[in-house]
């Protein structure tokens, strides 16, 4: 029996491996465009990361007809009013990278004393149908931040994210450690069966 | 107009994310399946990285009625007579893991003089159509083995190999310095105009 189809909304190849990654066990087929100009590209234009995640994947699933999954994520720092949030991928600027974002966020970090580095890394992921059914989960991971970035794994703010319970930071773990504990992670395990098992 | 759509033959969320990577600027959707059982399970039995590829590409366009891209890849060690060249995924056994065989490597090469470290990266990479049409294209990077595992990018022999003309390991480049000078950049670059304007 050939395997349902679902297209992956996102273009970003870190994020692209992180998700095949924790879905492993999902029997489906996957339609991703790393870059194909005739798929839409969509601005992030939502205020929460439920309308981010909606608009990618409502666009992929009527660009392709198949029901598609997309994910936004971000991190919430306590003593910046829980912010970046959905913002975290332009904190430094509309066209920021992840170099300059974790520069800023280091900066800010750096005058914040060390028991008020409270963070959270949260991401929301939404499965879209083209007939315009939809379900959503969220994933959160604990944490608390450090100014000394550590390690070469993951992307994003990972260097300078300690999870609750851990010694080393989110780009420390191996893959599966981070995807055991991670945001990502929990989103995704958590939409499983509403995804596989949809009407 | 629709983008044409390749399957991807390979079930390694490491190297999808290379191939992503590197063909980013192709016009195509991709369809990969992470661990879809209903996938064909290719055993790699060929001598050669030729053969293996070209196993993995043709029985999944068979299974998809796509165009499949699949590529196998190995490293070349003067001092062990080029090996282990296509059983460096099993080097240090049928099962081994990444760390398993790069431990093994290192060992052999510490009872080999500094200056008889030279080896090689080779990538062949294969396009097979369902009407039995092929493709194929090789990448070579030449460079040097070190003993003393640096880096955290990439993956496999990464860790101690050093690219002609460079001071850091293939683990220490980033993404896109790797793909630049990498065997499998290079094989997917030779190979691009024939998929794509495959007559």
């Amino acid at each position: 029996m050939p395997s349902p189809r679902f297209a992956l909304a996102t273009k970003n190849p870190g994020k692209i491996r992180e998700i095949l990654e924790i879905c492993a066990d999902w029997p489906v087929e996957w339609i991703l465009a790393s870059n194909d100009p005739s798929w839409p590209q969509v601005e992030e234009t939502g205020e929460t990361y439920l309308e981010n995640a909606r608009l990618k994947a409502k666009a992929v699933a009527a660009h392709t007809g198949l029901p598609a999954l997309a994910d936004d994520s971000g991190i919430e720092v306590d003593a910046l009013n829980r912010g970046p949030g959905p913002l975290s991928a332009r904190f430094a600027g509309p066209e920021a990278t992840d170099q300059e974002n974790l520069l800023l966020l280091i900066k800010g970090i750096r005058e914040i004393r060390a028991e008020n580095r409270g963070a959270r890394y949260r991401c929301v992921v939404v499965c879209a149908w083209p007939d315009g059914a939809e379900v959503s989960a969220e994933g959160i991971c604990d944490g608390r931040l450090i100014a000394e970035p550590r390690g070469e794994g993951g992307f994003g703010y990972d260097p300078i994210f300690v999870p609750q319970g851990q010694d080393r930071t989110m780009a420390e773990l191996t893959h599966e450690e981070k995807h055991a504990t991670s945001h990502r992670g929990r989103a995704f395990r958590s939409i499983r069966e509403a995804v596989l098992h949809a009407p």
